[in-house]
């Protein structure tokens, strides 16, 4: 059962970012490897795999979300990636954070938006996306 | 100009909730009414009048910014009726609401599912939605 | 295996409150059933239930992020009577609300502090604790 | 010495608002009275008795962090009070409240100002001010 | 009309700083260039236009604001500097953030006073200011 | 009296952290050298050296507020230092952020968690601790 959730967790951040949870297992290596079974299981397997929203909806809601907290930059920028990934345009990301501005305040839309050039930068150094 | 901006806004806020725009001045009036006409031009005029994301699309980011902040409670309430009025289904508000725990927190997203149980036993009582 | 976490995190949240996982229950039902599992699992079965730190520690690590964070006043009376129940002494709590103040502000600081006034009145109300 | 602080932090708070040194050490009172002592040293007599800003100008930076917080709304009704005994005038508050708008969001600048319109109500019910 | 708000605008950020709306325009290119109009006519048209608050006033409103959110070092040494340029004396900047410690914490006093301290050695390192 | 709250603050400084002092000193020279003083005498004299709190506890009071506040990174280092000086074990100090991400999301976990294992092998790179 706890397998099931893990395998199903594991499809779904692949399907965001291919090499999401290696990079996450990594990081937590050594630290709390625990916390990365968590967040596959339970962020990835219980709640981001549920059918009630499509996949690129809920990058909106996450990019939405980090925006206007501003304090998960790091992976605000994942979350940016995941959303190309799945789909939504990059000119739908600039009107998502050109919005936080209205609800978080300039600051939080600007800070947001100079992440989004950096990834599609490197997006477009690394070949098509 | 300011009045093509002015009544675009007022045109995109009374598609949002028709009773909004009249709260809203009524609610500065005596105290900041160039704020109401700068919110009207500004965030709506502007901002959410933009085509580049279809309307309910734009109140997906804003109920999933304000309840990821959750300093914005009075805001939250009348963008969950908002998304209500532009199609967002009822179980995709839970939806979002639900995800908004794994990057800003469980209470974050209780907070925000309080209120929309509020809004929708309201409107429950006020007839068919 | 899931039915292993759920009645984990169960004796877990009803250690640190009897009633509080009815009433999370209650409060969710109709609304967002499958995130009451989901507290009950991961947060309570998961991580709070996990060895590596005394159930009163845990209490005490909740209520100084809550404080600190501003944002989660219902939560934050919740978990003072969790506190309570486990056996972290009132003094011992206004110490930690105090200590807020310096690293959150002197607003937080009071605030929790007036929750925290509320609390002890009303145990004191309904008999010694 | 520390009597120094206390009495010069009285005479600080005094200024700002009469009544508000008595209120808050009743609201600590049989809670965490030494807080009290330590607002009026630290927050009162070290800090806002500093020669270096007017009077006016402290409380002009107070409302605006409080405001752009979002989290302390007990404080910043005080600190409008305080804001308008020391004479910083009703529009230059409503000014301060409006921009806050563009840095930390349109609700943070309504919640604030709904708040201002409240305490100038109040202060209007009570007489001239 | 539009054309008014902009120039108006484009005024009231020269003021503050010389070269910020030339380097906030680049900053945007390619991005999000409407944000960067937006904030030139909202921002600084309609809101720091305003007569109803002294310029210095507004930079002050602004510091405060930025330095207790905590989220938006970039756009704090902007404004650092604009406070600066506008005519709020160095001391002065330091007394605030250090007020800043009483209502959102010590450590966003210190991060603002950090920021403060390589603005003002840049300055220096480029001549009197 | 003040030279008592001054020389009570630096010990509880140094048993936290033995350099601490003389580099919040020195970071403060030339900006805010008095809101040094204020911190050794009002957080760590006044606060931080009260009995009523293990001073173990204390840190992993703070280390909560700053992981679940997201705002105070460099403050946060300051203190898995700190919390790892006065005895708390490494695996606690990772307990305690497994536990922020329920409170204050999964993105404030990892960012303290990633912070922490920075500490750790830099501690590990400077001989046993």
């Amino acid at each position: 059962m706890e397998e099931t959730r893990y395998l199903r967790g594991l499809e779904t951040v692949r399907k965001l970012d291919e090499g999401n949870a290696a990079r996450l297992e990594e990081a937590l290596k050594g630290i709390a490897p625990d916390l990365y079974r968590y967040i596959i299981e339970f962020a990835f397997g219980d709640i981001l795999s549920r059918p009630g929203l499509p996949v690129a909806t809920r990058e909106i809601v996450t990019v939405s979300a980090l925006a206007a907290m501003g304090t998960a930059q790091p992976q605000l920028r994942v979350h940016i990636n995941a959303a190309l990934n799945v789909g939504v345009p990059r000119a739908q990301i600039v009107e998502i954070f050109m919005q936080i501005a209205v609800y978080a305040g300039i600051p939080a839309a600007l800070n947001a938006l100079y992440l989004a050039k950096e990834v599609f930068t490197e997006r477009d150094a690394n070949g098509p996306s």
